[in-house]
């Protein structure tokens, strides 16, 4: 993938707590036609974010949004997506963080095609497994040991993204993405709580049913719900929706990405256009 | 606490997986009169973490022992710790790393006074809280929120140290430190698992007590039993063994250093000078 990226703070001292403790936060917001996809939900989680891990914000909003679309412009990025982290600072190494410190910011973009993505066609892959996670998933940290060695797993079953299943046997969502199912016109996706990250596009996504009376319930299902279901997809800031054709080679749908999913992957790319500041 | 610290290799770039991903693991050795307590131990938990990451180490352990004796010299430590951290290295942001891909590793010092620690004779408080760490705790990893959110708020407790009891009831360990406690002579701590962190002290100390016809058991136990106890105590690179005197204001051994725990911080003490590398 080719890729532009200049990082307006490229260099972090051995000390930065992100580098000792992962102390710091993220946020991904996809970019369409050079503009910000649903950035007010974006810094509602962000704010979110840094409130639940008590670091005040470096950055207003308003600053915020100025320095995304110097970003943006710099990189004369069309589609795609910009990065921020904010870390709880530099300190010498100490699981207490000293009352004098600063949050360190850095932020890059990243191109990548979302909306003429072969994947929407064809269909994406999944491998399950145990989500491994620690118990706060509501907080969008780096701390994403977890998520990598679920992806990697995912990668080496050849498929395109891990599916993470609790210890009750309850599918949580995906390593970067959230999951949805449909099951008789219904979709279903676990219900927000500590246990799963809250998904940006995921809620998009269902704002955007219930705007268009579609069927859709916040609830759990098993892993054997999800291999039973008529339809499956993911959503993320930069995939947007994704139809999901197979889970653990057990394919869904009959292998073909399901009819509510392309309609929703339409209303959800209606909605990013939309919603671009 | 004063300290002088000179990292060997003080910036990141902010694509380091460390950075992005708390992807890195760490190791943290002892040093008593310039010298390192326990190398060999802390070596074979160092590459047994890298090797548990599919992370192949930048350097040999005598290579390691030369820089860390070089870092000693350097920094004029007397009494204290050496860091060193090992992270999968820098590659653009992305969950799957590439196959070409070098580890960082930095390394710095931190001056402690271990042996004539107050707290050794007026022992240490603990407060305990559910340990919401992820399902691989037996990796060092710098994936440490879970750790810093306990200790910050066995700190805001006015303890000392976090004390961390799984969904079932029962104790894992602390913060940053293995648990210990004693009933009737006999010493418990919990058996090593994923669950727990293969603490190099501890593992000393479970070593010594056999040594010393001591009675320890490997077996978990309940925070009730923790509170009941005759004595208690932790361990840590640079804590030793420490008594532990209260547990949520419920005083343990009335408040008091326990016998068995005096011995075996002398016991520890011993061994520590006679490990010198």
């Amino acid at each position: 993938m080719a890729t532009t990226c200049r990082p307006i703070r490229p260099k972090f001292p051995s000390y930065d707590r992100a580098v000792n403790f992962g102390d710091a936060i993220y946020e991904v917001a996809g970019v369409l036609d050079g503009k910000l996809v649903d950035f007010e939900r974006h810094m509602q989680r962000y704010f979110n974010s840094l409130e639940k891990m008590e670091i005040e914000s470096p950055l207003e909003q308003r600053q915020i949004l100025e320095t995304f679309r110097r970003l943006i412009d710099l990189n004369r990025l069309d589609e795609g997506l910009v990065y921020m982290q904010v870390t709880r600072g530099v300190a010498e190494r100490d699981f207490l963080w000293p009352a004098a410190i600063e949050p360190t910011v850095f932020m890059f973009t990243q191109p990548k095609a979302s909306i003429e993505n072969q994947a929407a066609e064809t269909g994406v892959t999944l491998a399950s497994g145990t989500d491994i996670r620690w118990a706060r998933r509501d907080i969008k940290s780096v701390n994403l040991l977890a998520q990598v060695l679920a992806k990697k797993a995912a990668a080496e079953a050849g498929t395109y993204e891990a599916l993470m299943v609790d210890a009750d046997g309850y599918v949580t969502e995906c390593g970067s993405t959230s999951f949805f199912m449909v099951t008789d016109d219904s979709i279903l996706t676990r219900p927000l709580s500590n246990d799963i990250l809250p998904g940006v596009t995921r809620r998009a996504v269902v704002a955007l049913c219930k705007e268009h009376d579609l069927n859709l319930r916040e609830d759990r299902f098993t892993l054997q719900q999800a291999l039973d279901a008529d339809e499956a997809f993911i959503s993320g800031a930069s995939s947007y929706v994704l139809p999901v054709v197979k889970i653990d080679q057990r394919q869904i749908g009959g292998g073909k990405p399901g009819k509510l999913t392309r309609d929703l992957r339409q209303i959800y790319i209606d909605h990013a256009r939309a919603s671009l500041t």
